[in-house]
């Protein structure tokens, strides 16, 4: 059964109605992020440039932000899109890729922080470093479990008003009221690169569907990913094949597949 | 039967003497242009920087400049390319996509449009807005059909005496006198993030085989295109599939094979 | 049987202990770069702006460097991660792409020899140029042999006290006292693009887990290649399947099989 918030739900009003989704994204995760969100319905539009970013942000339903391969031209082109988002009321997700290994990095980040995003989306390591926490995480990967990062999520959540989404092997959402948890997708996941930079701006794409609903929104699409993940790991020998049955697996999922085998709960 | 001009013939003449095309495309099209111009038997070099995109543009066999992820510093690269291009008297193949979304990007348009490109390849939206007509493109998609682009493409072909392509479910190409229609290809094809891009990267391969025959190059790329579409489609099970599907189909497919299977109608 | 530097020895201490590996790489190469590395085992990290690569490195276990798509701002993010890696004693592995193209690349690439590149890898047009020998590349091809460079690598190798790899369709690396022949992979990589420069991030990765030992390092990287290069080219139909057969079969390939399956033989 499909309630108005259900994953099912806002996939069929994103197939119905494609938003267009602003990503600013890194170099590694530009192909790959546009093809997911092709796949799962959306407009993907990588637009960086300072020059141009502010004007396109308004027009786009939501913006997407990752720091993957950071630089300070295009940190301007970031917070002139993201001032602009927010001006326009437009959603914002804020991908804080490795935000703990550099200066640079960490600066950058409390900048974005500043423009208030509307979800941040990060592995564990990330969001225990973003709530002042001591993490284990090496270059990009994650070194802490999901669980551990529960707290930190809670509490960035209420520090910025916004939406935490902690993700890995069981994803773990919260708006610091409400929280679930969201199993389902596999292994295979993180030995394919920048999927979790793809899963950052379908949310993106969720959230231009719903504006007004970031927590549900969030669920919705890590809820898509989960059940697209876990159809694709069935066809897929491995790393390579797996990255493109995922992506026939998105574009097959429909609404009533997506609400039967969605695994979320209440946390 | 194949005659001089048909794109069996030009294929065939690619693959005995591969071009060096000089791609400057954007971050998303980057790797699948590459692995296009590969499988289709040309050699890819995707070059830059203002620092030597002119001295390089001199030596390739064609210039490409597609402007998705525009920013300052690459518009001067792209301008040095182009007129190194033009004084060289190698073919310039440009793609402005979404170049109606922002002033910057049509502020870009106006200045490459100076430069003389041989041949402009866009979606309907993109080719009507060019011909100072009221698209209705959101983002770098069109929604606009390829017939309504028709009168848009006779016009700037005569105007800026170049090619001009426009692709979607059919394709339309005319250089003001003649004009023609490719059919074939998917539906998937649009699925595929930065296919169109791809073509464009393409139809540069094909010029450099013909620099005096840009319309025949065109026509021949866009027929590559659409055959090599049909063949994966037929294999493919989503736009993950397809992908693949696409560039084994490129790579295999021989200039009688396309010439028998290529519809071109004289427009 | 595995001895202490057998290929088999190295990738098993790799996947006991993945290695960050600091890649600054071109846009083509990043996503595939980074699946490779993925599905050998270690953790990739693209990291290019001068305002981070020098901290950056001195984190990783190495550096790679590849000029493919090269400009002014990443030419000073890669001289200040190569010079950070030499300080923190860091193997630093260099590919330079199409050097001998531009007068821009060839300034680039003597600025970052002088930064002492522990690996240098290039295809035969590359290598012979770098040694001041007239290569025939075009663009980013090589038109030359591998046994027609192995004179200039011996010499490079002697005058740079670098680790050389020249590969092609036998590769020859020598440290300028010995040097090994590697048979093996498939006529489909070279049309596809960026597997050498993600050979070069590859070679990182190995170099991080012998530090010491380069000729070592760089073998085993290219019977890696080679090896899992002949498993994808038995179950793909051309370059599109070749690609993600390709990462399923790194993924798959364990320590017994590369040692057994791995062809080679001291020059």
């Amino acid at each position: 059964m499909q309630d108005q918030t259900s994953p099912g739900t806002l996939l069929g009003e994103l197939r119905a109605q494609p938003p267009l989704v602003h990503c600013i994204t890194n170099f590694v995760a530009m192909n790959i992020a546009a093809n997911v969100l092709l796949a799962a319905g959306a407009s993907p539009a990588m637009v960086h440039a300072e020059e141009e970013a502010g004007e396109f942000a308004a027009i786009a339903g939501a913006l997407t932000i990752n720091i993957g391969t950071l630089s300070s031209a295009w940190l301007r082109g970031m917070q002139a899109a993201a001032i602009a988002a927010g001006r326009a009321g437009k959603p914002f997700v804020l991908d804080p890729v490795a935000h703990y290994a550099t200066g640079f990095r960490r600066a950058a980040v409390d900048r974005l922080l500043e423009l208030g995003p509307t979800v941040i989306r990060g592995n564990a390591s990330e969001i225990i470093a973003l709530a002042g926490g001591a993490s284990r995480g090496q270059g990009v990967d994650s070194r802490d479990h999901v669980e551990q990062a529960e707290d930190a999520a809670r509490l960035l959540a209420r520090e910025h008003g916004a939406t935490i989404a902690v993700t890995g092997a069981v994803d773990f959402v919260t708006d610091g009221d409400r929280a679930a948890r969201i199993e389902g997708g596999s292994a295979l996941m993180p030995q394919v690169t920048a999927l979790g930079c793809s899963l950052t701006c379908l949310i993106g794409a969720f959230s231009a569907i719903r504006p007004g609903a970031p927590f549900e929104a969030t669920v919705a699409a890590l809820a898509t990913f989960s059940v697209a993940g876990e159809m694709a790991a069935s066809k897929a020998d491995g790393p390579g094949s797996f990255s493109w049955c995922f992506l026939d697996a998105l574009a097959a999922l429909d609404a009533a597949t997506l609400d039967r085998d969605a695994r979320v709960r209440a946390a």
